[in-house]
């Protein structure tokens, strides 16, 4: 379904080249302060403009249309949206009919019987993270003594990050990326068993987020190949062990150390290089070159869209809890 | 919430050492065939016994009793309950105080106030994964032209399962490992954009198993290393491409190809090492001894859990199309 | 869907006819008191064999399988069954085939494509509201300030009862009842303006009862004949209504006063007089003579269930608000 | 929660006299032809603007911002929006401290803790149904076949419509009004026994909308003072009984017949006869008169939002049925 939470719960709506796109956010305490200047920092960490991203730049205003009043949030749905301006679907025109390699525009056809909008993804492309970066920045004012912080720690396998960037520019190509989140004082408690442990509501909003192929939390992968008096982690007292292989979590439930997972980005699907493809309608085989604006490393802009998913999901568990 | 799924849903109750566990299963359409005997393939597979498995054996009897009339599904909720005989509580007497390290004991105790039930792990043990595999048995009776598989691929970073195994047991230790899981047949066009993506559905069942810290989908986390002119799939035609790095996934939705994915499995955390720990009364520091019958490799006992998990994500979003 | 409740859940399993029925309970506190004997005084309310009610009998003993520990509850999902002893299929022999005139016979064939339990009216039989006192039950432990109480009012359209039920025996007929259900000490701000009023709540519970066919919250369907100036109930003070026109609600939202609400019970649509039906497989005519054991009034056993689902229905909006 | 439906879903937002109001629908099939023209008769339907109704003229344009290309539902979610142009809410000034008798005030002001938007009622506001009349002009395109009509039977116990809404006039005063809802052509099947009955899922919707204080089914509450051998829908044959005192629906289940139901809506709460209330602040009694434009008779606009509240309702179950 398009809502994701149970007591602070988000639902999306917009495309890539519609008139704008948004989001409601509900179960937001009411006298939380907010204005449209607290949106600026996180919106620009998403923006594009740096080097290895698209040249599409739109001014990304919040427009608050409901559930604030005299500059505090009132307990009703919050509806804030961002208009598209900067829009040059000529660039799409051949996708409706051939599908891009390792974009959605196949399945959507296939899903939505050809009625889908195709222009620049429509309701699949990476804009609408910018609806999720703007729940983010409320959740975060939920929980303002967690401290949340995502980084890129790698790309292409390496974390000299200019110099990957820098090759897959000069190639013409796209290039992958690993972004780590952690979350400090988180209070001891949150999560459920059965069957939303954080990392399930994590990775379940994560996942919905265009590009991303894995998610690990704590030791990760790497615990697979780990015996148990390596990983488990010593207890030092209540809320604190020695090592943090968990990653914070223990039976689906924040144990008090610091929360950590790592997600895989893929790398952008859109490359300028000739890709094979076939015409939906006749079946025919044809060679596509994308044009359009696009990143090369969709992963540049990714983490700040991470710290708002697990902003997201830590004000939601923390709102159903008594901690 | 202790539920999963839209269409097809699942509930849990039980505990390790208390008299009975189940699931109720929602949405089952009416007229399958369903008996006991449908149940004994893949309780087997689950059971433990062979090498490098807990030596608690039970009879795991799969007793339906509700949903089910003259051998077919009515369209009313089953419930499905597994008795629990071969308990030896007295072997978890001191974990009510002494949480062991790895485990949900410390997290269960903080989140109910020292009323959850102790014994065992209570409701977060593994085996309340004995109910997801019964319902498991249910979904794949649901898609029948899907064909899943999971797999045991590595071990202690290693394929060579035996070895690893024989090490740990020999170090009275425990060891992690990894289970690759495909399904073939899956429909063109199953899955949402936001939020239900079908790797956002499988990743929240998956990460609600105990001992799971991560997931990768198709390419997965070699995805964050590659360029993408490696990473895209070229269209051979519709529902077949020239590789699979996606996973069988594009934009959370099936595109026809073998949907992909693995899961890591950290070593059982219960080890007869001396480990480090505290009394959570008391607050003072202690040394734990974990006597009781555990698992060295619980990744041994996943493949059949994990593929119930696919098969009730996939039924739960066939029932809600039209595919 | 089978489940009711957004942080108190209730999920129903059973048939009227099968081996067992109960009821998983999710979102229940850690901490609470229960044990069997907590049952028996709102089970026996229910229970059949006054005058007026059918002369099946069961023991109704309540097995508390899961979520309860030491005598308290865990914080886990909480398994209630009841088991089905007093059970004469014989009875409902040819229902399979001519639907019974009120019951859900026939619209069950229809939905399940004749796969449904007919037993008894299988699943849609008044014995699941057992499952709905015992969570009833529980409940009301969870908001233990608030005194909720219901009781039959009319019978037949009069209040005297006795006369009525006795007029209704002579006749091999059977009557309809109202009942009217209060809640006294429900704290202010209790309910949600869209779409989860209290009135929503209360009555989405309700009408999943079998045989109620209306519902009306204070002043009700008289409201609808009245002025502005009479229905409105002037304030006293934060809290106090000098009148209590609203039942105790505005805007969907608790407002101090007492709720108040009315449920319209029809008559049991089992009688031993012949009527009209026709055979669901060859479409032919059919004269239908019910025999079995049932209610001459149904509405004498309700108040109870009533009062379980107005239970319910608060204690999930108390544990969603910090009230 | 702010959300509502299964597989049809709306979400709200919007306040009296904020700058806009909306609803995003989910879950809306793709294909279906949508414009703006099509919204005009049903959202003219609900307009003000005869006698006995408020004197606020909004244009009402439904804008559409997303989920429609070309003239047609996508498949992704659909947000409308109303501006709010004709706002006088200096009419409102004092709202803020002193509670309206038989509104949302005083609940809103206490739940909110003061900070909800208390110009015209804010969200608690009777315009917010624009935004479900919206949904239900879209619901009904969903089931064409389904024919639902609601119109106004009776005002102040009387069917003298304009002799009663005359005389409320002339006394400043406001008046109730009973409206009956039908819908033809409902598949047979449609409904679930628990907890989604037909009734359940309607009065849900129906109660969330401002100023209903009853709702019944078929015969309803005078099904109460029935016997069961008058109340009995005899069967004619499959889907057609000889009369239709359970408006349509056994078990929950449609089955085949008219579906009926009528909802007592009360007299509207602002009047401009003075009222006793107190200060939200200080707590001092206070006679308050309410100036603003109001409806005298809010009954007179409801019939098209009943009808949106079935067909919601009745596309929402369409679409989780093969039927």
């Amino acid at each position: 379904m398009n809502s994701f939470g149970h007591h602070f719960r988000i639902s999306l709506y917009g495309e890539s080249h519609g008139e704008s796109l948004g989001v409601i956010i509900d179960g937001c305490p009411p006298g939380i302060e907010i204005k449209e200047e607290d949106f600026r920092i996180d919106l620009s960490r998403r923006k594009s403009g740096a080097k290895g991203t698209t040249k599409r730049t739109e001014d990304d205003f919040p427009y608050i249309h409901s559930g604030v009043y005299q500059g505090k949030t009132t307990g009703a749905p919050i509806h804030i949206s961002f208009q598209n301006n900067n829009i040059q679907s000529s660039d799409y025109k051949n996708i409706a009919q051939i599908p891009r390699p390792g974009h959605a525009d196949f399945t959507a056809y296939s899903k939505y019987k050809g009625f889908n909008d195709p222009r620049g993804g429509g309701h699949f492309s990476g804009r609408l993270t910018l609806a999720i970066v703007a729940a983010g920045i409320l959740a975060k004012k939920i929980i303002p003594h967690v401290k949340i912080n995502a980084n890129l720690t790698h790309v292409g396998g390496s974390n000299q990050i200019d110099i990957e960037i820098d090759k897959a520019i000069q190639n013409n190509d796209s290039i992958g990326g690993v972004i780590e989140c952690t979350a400090n004082n988180v209070p001891i408690g949150i999560g459920e068993p059965f069957f939303d442990s954080i990392e399930s509501k994590i990775s379940h909003l994560i996942f919905s987020i265009p590009a991303i192929k894995g998610i690990e939390f704590g030791k990760g992968f790497a615990s697979a190949a780990m015996i148990g008096s390596e990983m488990n982690d010593a207890y030092i007292k209540a809320g604190i062990t020695s090592t943090n292989h968990a990653g914070g979590i223990n039976g689906g439930i924040s144990n008090g150390n610091q929360i950590v997972f790592r997600v895989a980005v893929k790398p952008t699907s859109s490359i300028s290089k000739p890709q094979q493809s076939f015409n939906l309608k006749t079946g025919e085989k044809q060679i596509l070159e994308i044009k359009g604006r696009h990143d090369v490393c969709i992963a540049l802009r990714m983490p700040v869209i991470i710290e708002a998913c697990c902003a997201i999901v830590l004000a939601d568990f923390s709102l159903g809890s008594d901690l």
